[in-house]
């Protein structure tokens, strides 16, 4: 949000975000007068480069960062000190963290995924134009290729480091997980908060290339499943589950102690489960001639006391060596708006 | 290239990029060894990342620089100062530029076009691998939704001003006109370039915002066709030939004499066409909260003097002032490998 600007402000900007996310995500221009416009001496409302594509899948959503209730000084700028939800606090810091200030924070969050860039980049782009003198981008990514495998029925897509990855994720299709380790429910706080959830984005550059230098078998173990199929390295197949007690043949644990996968399972973690939908990302080159390339890992979860308790658990992961976590940011995700309402409003009810 | 690097050096990496190629064009791994390797106890060759996913269409494009043939310092590393076609040099400076070392020339260039940026992200990657020590990523950009239309049965696609792009376009199909203003042809030096042709890219940052507040008659005065449609302003539908005589209601011009269109229209600079290929860029934010986004303009000719004629009859062009050009290359591109050849084989025959 930018300075000078109020709670009506806010709310006009949320009812506004609505009503052109509805629009675009049945592939209409942002508002009723269009792309060229409704008069020729006027700038035309919609910036017109998604005009004649479909919707393509497009979906919005929209999040408010615990700064938007308590600005950093300590302000309570749109009266909302006392509706933030209490899980809704800045993250930790975690050991290895590289953040930079730039790609890290915002007091509202978009997000808008597509089968076509341009239609996703369209709406990013319209979105932030509507905003114009009430809320500014802070900062953006452009991803592709989802990681995480969300359906059953899609073969499970590859990270930059050329693994499967999603393989153990929570499918869109499975309710009863959803409702457990995703949605905000009946019994949590804040009110308008159910149906919602919470969402962390980290963006974490892999160093590809030093990577691309290692063995196989050592990209394996550190991962703990196997590269061609993504079967865990107790054995068995993509989806049978991975057997920590198992032993290999140098007498040594078959999925090591430190490897990703077994510090990142429930089985170690009491349980915690979350939804992963991360994107790949290269942005350029860096000045050594490097890609500067990596995962935009995006996680769903019912508190963000899931995704904390996980990281934490990672600081001994073996993949550490190859990632560097250089942008963070955690929203709070109000669940879509109510016919001829719009998101967020139970915030100021 | 790198420092120390031989002629040899260099023939062996066209003849490594030129299988690898082969290779990934056909939806196969770089190597046989493959993405998972012949060996636990060896990186593999492969990265990896586009395992299981089809070739989707992926082309890869290889060109040379003025500068491997004589390199900034006037050294002549590779024994080819003599083999240097006489149209390739370095562009000349144009009233304008504000061209970033970073995203300018090169030795060598890649184009990979694919309709998954993960296969064409995979392609960049793995050749950039098998240059190690040889040469190395100086820059790069990625890039989506072409905004030339190429073929008939195509849609115009928009580019991020919400203009059609590619109306005027040379036609893949359009054989005529490729053999006339694209393919290096017979008669034209150098022999091995015959059959290849001329790439120029320019990275050119568009003032996304300031244009979205410019009024729709003032962008379609500039452009010199409407937005909705496309057509030239001179009246008629999309493919109408615009008349640049033809006079508005308000007396002037009805196609403004500095829009965009007239000025690079074949008829007014000798006939010159061009075959444009461009994609939109997005590269993130600016401190401003600006999209860092525009057009990665890559065009190909028989010539690099029509690219050159056409920039310098845009020196007057009304969309200038929305503009930047901030990256530049030229690149001859020798044709295909022969079978059992490699891509430039001919610079050293
Ligand atoms: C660049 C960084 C990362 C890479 C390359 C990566 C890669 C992988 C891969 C290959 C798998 C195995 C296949 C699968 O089940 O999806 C996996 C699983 C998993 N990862 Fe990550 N991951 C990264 C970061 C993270 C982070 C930051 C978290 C959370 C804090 C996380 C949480 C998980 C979880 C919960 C699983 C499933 C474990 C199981 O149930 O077996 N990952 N990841
Ligand atoms: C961001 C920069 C640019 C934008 C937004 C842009 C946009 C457009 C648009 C909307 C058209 C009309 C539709 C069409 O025929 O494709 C067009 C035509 C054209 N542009 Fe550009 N263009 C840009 C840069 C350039 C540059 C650098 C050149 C070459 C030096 C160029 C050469 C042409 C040519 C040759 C035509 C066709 C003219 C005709 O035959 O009528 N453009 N451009």
């Amino acid at each position: 949000m930018m300075a000078g600007t109020t709670r009506e402000d806010l709310i006009e900007l949320l009812q506004d975000w609505s009503y052109a996310a509805a629009r675009m995500t049945q592939g209409l221009d942002v508002s009723a007068s269009g792309a060229v416009g409704g008069s020729p001496e006027a700038p035309p409302d919609d910036t017109g480069e998604a005009l004649g594509l479909a919707a393509n899948g497009l979906t919005i959503t929209f999040g408010v960062g615990p700064t938007l209730f308590t600005a950093a000084d300590g302000t309570d700028r749109y009266g909302l000190a006392d509706r933030r939800p209490a899980l809704l606090t800045a993250l930790p810091a975690f050991l290895g963290d590289d953040l930079e200030p730039d790609h890290t924070g915002g007091d509202l969050c978009i997000q808008a995924c597509a089968d076509d860039p341009q239609v996703a980049v369209h709406a990013i782009r319209n979105l932030s134009r509507i905003a114009f003198g009430r809320a500014r981008l802070r900062w953006s990514q452009l991803g592709f290729g989802k990681t995480s495998k969300t359906t059953a029925d899609q073969a499970t897509p590859r990270n930059l480091f050329g693994f499967k990855d999603g393989t153990a994720n929570i499918l869109a299709d499975d309710q009863a997980a959803l409702d457990q380790h995703v949605w905000v429910g009946d019994g949590d706080e804040p009110a308008w908060l159910i149906g919602g959830s919470y969402l962390v984005a980290r963006k974490i550059a892999m160093l590809i290339e030093t990577w691309d230098r290692v063995r196989l078998s050592e990209q394996e173990r550190i991962t703990g499943r196997d590269k061609a199929h993504g079967a865990p390295l107790s054995g068995g197949q993509e989806q049978t589950a991975p057997d920590f007690s198992a032993v290999g043949t140098t007498g040594q644990p078959a999925i090591d102690a430190r490897s990703h996968v077994r510090l990142a399972h429930p089985g170690l973690n009491k349980g915690i489960r979350i939804l992963r939908r991360g994107y790949n990302y290269v942005d350029g080159n860096t000045d050594l001639g490097r890609l500067d390339a990596g995962l935009f890992f995006l996680a769903y979860q019912r508190s963000p006391a899931q995704f904390i308790a996980l990281q934490r658990a990672l600081s001994r992961d073996l993949l550490n060596e190859y990632i560097r976590h250089v942008g963070s940011g955690l929203w709070a995700i109000p669940p879509g708006a109510e016919e001829g309402s719009y998101v967020g409003a139970g915030l100021f009810a």
